[in-house]
């Protein structure tokens, strides 16, 4: 990207030097060409009239980036509001019918007529009244909608003055002549300025300050805000333009603006070039520049000034561009870069640290896809995720699909399809760039015996298979199951890969997001978890109970209880069998059970990052988008969230190393016994029993409210 | 149809036969089960107990039809009329609540407690007067509402004489018997004492024939009427079978009455089988049969004797049978009635004083159609909210189904679907029995000006108009939209027409979701507001400050401003609220919603309802389902929520009184003078302007974090 001001080249030869300005590049997205064929297709047809169009520019983009007027779909549509802290410009829309009229179109008397537009704004006083009159740009467009090459030309006129504009003071950044009392001051003058105007950003303000406060106003009030002839007059621009010693191209026709109006009687003027970013979460003006110029007069019936503005080819020559769209005019492809685009907007503006790569290529299973499942599965999406796996057993019944987001009445006739399957199917019909998959199985379960046949164990041995190749393949373990008991089996195969698992279950007005504690790796885990070492879990137990305690070291879903799980469904009750939730209480779980996944991908340390706590609320937060709890449980009849922490339980029935390493050791001969046996199988694996015996005199803290919510 | 007489085998070796009987079949038909659904779900619940149901058979089915016991719709209702010509059976019927519960039923002790029923009245004597109280059945029944399945067994219990019955003499028909004449007068004679009794059928009858007369009699009148002891004794039976040689069911108990009273001085007896049918327009009762049997004799203080009665099931064997009625009902029905189910379940176990009609009846008018739009009108069809109307004016873009749950890749294509009009649509193929509505329209806003043309105009006069309309057809108001402005309209029809008003805002990783204060009914309103009596104002200010504020003291969206709606970009974390927003949060806030309207139809003041706090969440809740706060304000990156209490402003922008009386006395006018001028207006017009020139040099509380989140 080089400086240039076309009519003011810096003169060798003495006096000061000229001001120079660095143009827009123009910057139409792929939707820009989808509009602009839908509306040639639809609309234009063979009429070859100008239309109205409108773009925008942005003063808060990073350092590098072109100062870009961008158009996208929405540059159809007068009416479409300005996007946030924008700056729109009118623009005129030439779209021939031919190759040929595109290449013959007179260029010079486009660009004469748009500044003469421009010259009667300003010597009308409109522009004073309405500054965006300003920001006028053509586009000169062919579009080859057989095979989606777009060839276009872009000007952005700019009036120019013969003898250039003389720079008496070079341009220094802001920080470095305004105290931060000063840079708050312009900043809120400058917001509410804009907020009192209705406008997503000013294009031209003016400007006074002094030490201990600053002033903006609108260029219509010019005679009364620089009533004081000894006040020093500064213009403020929105500047698009990232460099430190060039202003952007808008600048030229205010400042033309101003030489007519106000040359005569003003020697001099600053100008302030207002940049406005936000960076790691923190706004920034102090990198906006400031410069003197000298005004050059303009004789008042001079006649309209020449202008300039055409914009460069990509060689670097006069001449149109051309892009081919033919691949990513796919409705399919469109869809993914508008997906895209809608994530990127996060991290452009708000977070900037927000690693999105983490997220977008996390592999999610999804274990259970009912109430639960389909709102972690469409959070998921809304994140980008384009691998998400279902398994599931259940069809769709017909008091589903109004609390079910992934299914619909049809579903539900001849039966009902299978969840999974059908939850997969509509997940590629809202976005068919996603990768999603269904299986159509049964999770065996501690308690529900599967040796009632050869047939019924080899079932069971090959549903076991499949789901720690779905757990082996997948990075992040969703339970969003209705059952306690069908938790257990992936919980320990997800313990045993160390694989993150993020668990939501439902009580009537109250839920349960977890993390599961995140084993350390293997190779680590000599002696140091608290399951094997009771006096590292004592000295927690000491000053800090809950805090700083870091992934590896937390609980389970299991690790709160006392008895195995069993089989939990016989004989309920039609109320208990049916998880009879508040409406909205799947889809605040379920989103919050991705945003807890979503905040555990951005700490550093993953599944391993300290538990955040209820008490860490007040202090700064681990990751770019805010705490990393062990649990939130959530009462929605208070409308209240809180975020418990508990350790890792050296009995526990699913995590413990006893059961780790039995299943390590056994594989399915082990997990068979499990399902076939009583509860008191893993109680007397894991001790419970004998946990059992030795306090059943004294009493249990009975958690079994807690554990179903 | 075999016969069958589970005690009575006919001995093969000498003696006479025994009398064999054809057992009831069960007819249950769709709109038994149909109620029985609707008892289950509105009055039994989860009440196990017995209770009584009514069922009838009839004499007049042609050959070949099985003995049918027929329970139809009306079967609950005790004093339902029994259809003409059939004859009443009066049953217990044992709904379980799970499969378990019927499985496991003691089907033995069923049997002999409605057998001992049975006796007592023979013994007693009150079968006598009323001999309904020998046709008596039993229904053991599981419903399984979620898959229309429904299990159930029947039992009609029969005493049983331990010798059998000797038949004296086989069975001839009547027609065989009777001369045409004795035909005639039995019939005649039968129907008069129906009709003196008013009776629709007489089950049981005593008759007493010659050549040329028949008399009958009531059972009751056994010793009067039988007191010549030469009379030959004839019992008649209302008899459903249609076997020339069995008798059907009925006859049994009766025999066993008649041997246990009369036996013993009755050494045989005559039965007539009576049967009563209409052939191509003429009565025949000439196919009823009549044979002679040996009354055996019964101790009198034998105790009752042994039962049978368990109906066989399809396959013959002694089990329950099942049907399934989910093919047969039709789906848009079955839908309804399954999400009916879920809803009610709430209410069985959970939360008995929810009164769910409030919140199915409610009519919901949902203003934005984009990520909260969505999410409302979700858990809204989880409420099982049957009008929903949805108003926004965008079309929808490929970046838009992932994150708002109504659409789909394909309604993008071709430049998009309406927004209202899809989601519309999309409801009715969620849940068919919706009645959603979707209006494609824009809503005027301050500051964006309406006056550029007549036809400009008339379409905001018909935009308005239109509005309007609809915030009266509807009871909450949702505001959805994605900008501040948007919001000021429907803020102040809805203030002014009283409708409850919902409102919800996204920032980054913030929200609010709201209920504006519901001013007091219009007569109410003399000078008691906090907006028109600063001393009560003052008052509230003193002690408590945001506690026990009612709903009509309460602020609105706009209170908190101090400038008018025009602008919605001065924070960062407001501007492009739903597309730059964490995905999760619009499902939070939009279930919050509606969670939030649902608590407040639940609370005895609905709108008036006293704001709960944070601080509230200690104490016992106003409503069964918990708070009812003013705001709930949301925070995902500490996963916390806290509920602040505002009080209306009395210079507010939209709910003041004067902006109400302006609209009110006005209408379009007033608001194309707010849509055409600048921000001022407003200000002068609440004195907000006055407000801020008084408060120039102070301090001002910036509460535009609060405002906008």
């Amino acid at each position: 990207m080089t400086s240039e001001g076309n009519e003011t080249r810096n003169p060798a030869e003495g006096g000061p030097p000229k001001l120079q300005f660095v143009p827009f590049s123009s910057a139409l997205d792929a939707g820009f060409w989808h509009e602009l064929t839908q509306k040639k297709l639809n609309e234009y047809k063979l009429d070859e009239t100008p239309k109205a169009i409108r773009g925008y520019y942005y003063n808060g983009d990073p350092a590098g980036m072109p100062a870009r007027l961008t158009l996208e779909f929405s540059a159809f549509d007068m009416n479409a509001p300005t996007p946030a802290h924008c700056c729109p410009a009118i623009g005129t829309l030439y779209n021939t019918n031919t190759l040929e009229a595109f290449k013959s179109c007179d260029k010079k008397l486009l660009l004469e007529q748009a500044a003469n537009k421009i010259w009667d704004a300003i010597t009308s006083g409109t522009a004073v009244e309405n500054p965006v009159l300003l920001n006028r740009f053509i586009l000169l467009t062919f579009a080859d909608l057989k095979r989606y090459r777009f060839y276009y030309w872009f000007c952005y006129p700019a009036l120019c003055l013969p003898e250039g504009i003389p720079l008496i003071q070079q341009p220094v950044c802001l920080g470095a002549k305004f105290s931060a009392t000063q840079i708050e001051a312009l900043q809120n003058a400058y917001d509410e300025l804009c907020q009192k105007e209705g406008l997503t950003a000013l294009p031209f303000f003016l400007i006074k300050y002094h030490d201990d406060s600053v002033l903006v106003s609108l260029l219509r009030n010019w005679d009364d805000f620089f009533s004081d002839p000894k006040e020093k007059v500064t213009i403020g621009v929105y500047d698009p333009c990232n460099f430190a010693q060039y202003p952007g191209w808008p600048l030229r026709n205010i400042l033309v603006l101003a030489a007519h109006r106000w040359g005569s009687h003003l020697p001099s003027v600053q100008v302030l070039c207002f940049r406005d970013r936000t960076m790691q979460g923190a706004r920034d003006i102090s990198h906006s520049t400031l410069f003197e110029i000298k005004l050059p007069q303009v004789t008042q019936n001079s006649g309209c000034p020449k202008a300039v503005g055409w914009e460069k080819n990509q060689k670097g020559g006069m001449g149109p561009r051309m892009v081919n769209l033919s691949e990513c005019m796919d409705p399919k492809r469109l869809a993914e870069s508008s997906v895209d685009l809608n994530l990127k907007l996060m991290c452009w503006r708000l977070v900037p640290t927000l690693d999105l790569e983490k997220v977008v290529s996390v592999k999610c299973l999804l274990l259970g896809a009912g109430t639960l499942g389909c709102s972690v599965a469409r959070t998921l999406m809304g994140w980008g995720v384009r691998k998400i796996t279902f398994v599931d057993n259940a069809k769709i019944s017909y008091s589903n699909p109004v609390r079910q987001p992934l299914y619909e009445f049809e579903d539900c006739l001849g039966g009902g399809k299978s969840k999974a399957l059908a939850a997969a199917d509509r997940l590629q019909k809202i976005f068919p760039g996603v990768n999603a998959e269904g299986f159509n199985m049964s999770i065996p379960m501690p308690g529900h015996p599967v040796n009632f046949s050869d047939v019924t164990l080899e079932q069971a041995r090959k549903d076991v298979t499949q789901l720690e190749e779905l757990i082996d393949a997948h990075d992040v373990i969703f339970l969003l199951m209705d059952t306690r008991e069908s938790r257990w089996l992936p919980a320990v195969i997800a313990a045993s890969k160390r694989k993150l698992v993020i668990n939501a279950a439902l009580g009537f007005d109250t839920f349960v997001v977890m993390r599961h504690g995140l084993k350390k790796p293997k190779h680590q885990e000599v002696g140091d978890s608290p399951c094997n070492n009771p006096s590292a879990s004592a000295d927690l137990l000491g000053s800090s109970l809950f805090s700083n305690i870091p992934g590896y070291k937390l609980g389970c879903y299991f690790c709160n209880d006392v008895v195995a799980p069993g089989d939990s469904t016989r004989d309920r009750t039609l109320d208990q069998q049916c998880t009879v939730s508040r409406p909205g209480l799947a889809m605040i779980a379920g989103a919050l059970a991705v945003e807890l996944m979503v905040s555990i991908l951005q700490h550093p340390e993953g599944g391993y990052a300290i538990a955040s706590s209820s008490d860490d609320r007040m202090n700064e937060p681990p990751t770019s988008l805010g705490l990393v709890p062990h649990q939130i449980r959530g009462f929605l009849s208070r409308f209240d969230n809180v975020l418990p922490v508990s350790l890792a339980f050296d009995k526990c029935t699913a995590c413990s190393p006893r059961v780790l390493e039995q299943y390590e050791r056994e594989g399915f001969n082990f997990l068979a016994k499990v399902f076939n046996s009583s509860h008191s199988f893993l109680e007397d694996l894991t001790g419970l029993t004998l946990l059992h015996q030795e306090t059943q005199a004294a009493e249990i803290w009975d958690m079994s409210d807690d554990e179903t919510l």
